[in-house]
């Protein structure tokens, strides 16, 4: 394979003639095909139908612990769920607290009432000048939302292979008392799918941030989404690295089943310190009487322990492993050796991340939507939508079938070629 | 009976040593119980076993318009939920969307959201020097302690029999741009189970307010909840009555499932004007991608449709009424014309509620705990936890059987009693 910018003008334009039939070709198949979203498919959601079962034939819904888990009660969850949780996690039971459907709601939450009431004492953000988060780029666009949303000013920070440019992190955490946090998904990561390095989990705990109310954010989002068993990332626990470093309370460690059991039914989990959980449980008490325990239940009866989730990913990474590799394999034969684009083949997670060569994302991403197939937008992956360099794209392989996506990954390094030859002809 | 009051000093010092005689034999018996929480008692859960089958045979989880309640989507809820609630909050469909687990947490986001950034693109309150809120009295602890919280200023407003003051509420409203909101339970009110009459209703939805963000939050929690079903309550709509007056967009009404279903494990509800659910949903679609729409179809396959939760409803009242007219007879029998204090006999919800005499409520709750019984503290039915005539005690049937109820009925009255005389010989 020559690289497309070694080749000529007149090479270029020959090729693109050529390409632009073949993309003629699969317009006129009125396709409808989508990448854009990191949904389970059908048959993965299949995997937990016993779930509405194992409740079915209980008397009553009695705890261990003799709770009712269909009455009012036990703010922070029941003990069975969280010690499944803690166990997913990675971290003692008495540092979770077990919350409702959805982590980004926890994660919302707990930005919310940081502006409105501070962290464990500390001045409510609302009442400060300026407070900013650092946001590793590209990275996941609804905790973007969330700052945005509410006003605080985000600061974009690299990725690099073994995650976040640390050096710059160091500085702008240590130097900047408006930094009050950080998003971070430490583990197959959104988009790319990278797994933080130890030595980026021991410099994140290592950290001395100029402000006291100074939060890591971290989303273990993907914390046993596996793709292989015999090729996983590990991760550093970073609650226990924050404690042995004395930096117990600077972590707030988010999870969920989401995408385990069913997105939208799952149920959520915060795990930190116990003064960081003591100070969210004084707020949450006025927000809630507690979750839905019943829903608690049911996941611990279906999954019985950590093992189970274990067992039940692997059945997850059965489904989705053909989807990647359908995609990465044209990503492979189609691109390899062109430089006109990278990615990254993931261990686990639920994206692919494609940097095309600087200004052609959202062309590329224009130029698929012609035939028919739907990307995440361009932008999406940065804070305010705006990707400087205008060359990341996300791939979500999870939704369509693996023969649907060789036909989408073929439209799409279609899309990168054209426009490709278009940026080096000087078009774009 | 004579009326204590008309009681000489003698007449009260030997009535005070044979109660307190009988009140030293009660204690001997080292009872246990509680009527402090509005629970449901199990043989009431009992009632909803089923809810854990209704989903089991299904292959699927698909509603009527084809989505899959098992993944992503639908941030608002699922049809068939919306028409369920819809029905129950005498509302139209599209007026409606479905939360989680707890109306409660949604009116705390509600509120909270109104704080950092506003309501219908008004003023955030969070940046207006006060903020304060009419607070009909006695009324339900959890919402004065949200807007406590978010450090609003209450204002204590009288509960007549016809609802709250409503002289009060209009000059307050009309006149004083820095009130924002008032919390009203219409129905079955807590704690006194008065209905607002229609006068009052009308009267809300045709408020002047000064401040262009103000909104009733109407909570009718005990919408269904009665106890007769031949002396029921009926309180005017009141989206639709705002609406007629040129108010539509004046109202939050939220309601949930918790009492019907099981507490912490139904679905929750707010009904408003379009202007008021588009200004909702633009802030909530950062919060969450969506509720559990699983729990929604659980609901709706279980109650079929507003009719089903009207003949479950019954199922409840069976059981409930037994327990409260336990309370009520002793109540009568013993306190009736001694003027020593008073009740409303209700016709639904979950509370009774006992006005004695000036000054006598703490000392009538401490004098019940030493002899086993626990009641919700007094105070409690006030912002701040003040009552400032130390007066009304709210007493919760629903957990404790009919015969530990007849027991802790006379617990109180021999504690009112007792206390009463005190206050009258002039040593409280």
């Amino acid at each position: 394979m020559t690289a497309y910018k070694d080749l000529s003008k007149e090479e270029l334009l020959e090729l693109k003639s050529e390409l632009e039939a073949r993309f003629e070709e699969v317009k006129e198949k009125g396709l409808k095909l989508d990448m854009s979203r990191g949904k389970p498919a059908a048959d993965q959601l299949n995997l937990s139908m016993d779930m509405m079962k194992v409740l079915a034939g209980d008397a009553n819904l009695i705890c261990e612990d003799g709770v009712d888990c269909r009455n009012y009660g036990n703010l922070d969850g029941i003990d069975e769920a969280k010690q499944l949780l803690a166990d997913m996690m990675e971290v003692p039971k008495d540092n979770v607290i077990i919350f409702g459907n959805s982590s980004l709601n926890v994660m919302y939450d707990t930005v919310s009432r940081a502006m409105t009431h501070g962290i464990m004492g500390n001045t409510p953000w609302c009442k400060l000048d300026k407070v900013k988060f650092l946001c590793p780029v590209p990275g996941y666009d609804r905790h973007f939302a969330i700052t945005e949303f509410f006003g605080i000013e985000m600061v974009n920070i690299p990725m690099t292979p073994t995650g976040p440019d640390m050096d710059l992190v160091e500085k702008l955490v240590s130097e900047d008392e408006s930094v009050k946090g950080i998003w971070c998904v430490p583990k197959y990561s959104n988009p790319q799918g990278i797994t933080y390095s130890d030595d980026t989990v021991y410099r994140f705990a290592n950290l001395k941030p100029a402000a006291k109310d100074f939060r890591i954010f971290w989303d273990n989002a993907y914390c046993v989404h596996h793709l292989y068993e015999d090729k996983q990332d590990y991760l550093l626990e970073i609650l226990m690295e924050c404690k042995k470093a004395g930096n117990p309370d600077m972590v707030y460690k988010f999870s969920s089943t989401s995408k385990i059991s069913f997105p939208g039914s799952g149920i959520a989990a915060l795990a930190a310190s116990e003064a960081n959980l003591k100070d969210v449980r004084n707020m949450m008490k006025v927000q809630t009487i507690g979750h839905d325990k019943v829903n608690q239940l049911r996941h611990v009866r279906f999954f019985k322990n950590i093992h189970g989730i274990v067992e039940h990913m692997k059945k997850h990474a059965d489904i989705l492993r053909p989807k990647f590799e359908a995609v990465l394999d044209v990503l492979e034969r189609e691109l390899g050796g062109l430089e006109i684009g990278s990615w990254i083949a993931p261990h686990g997670g639920y994206f692919i991340s494609f940097d095309a060569m600087e200004g052609c994302a959202k062309a590329i991403v224009a130029k698929a939507k012609e035939a028919g197939l739907v990307m995440t937008g361009a932008g999406a992956t940065f804070p305010y939508g705006k990707d400087p360099h205008d060359s990341n794209i996300r791939i979500a392989p999870s939704y369509p079938t693996p023969e649907e996506l060789s036909v989408a990954a073929e439209i799409f390094v279609l899309s990168v070629k054209l426009v490709s030859i278009d940026k080096l002809l000087g078009n774009l």
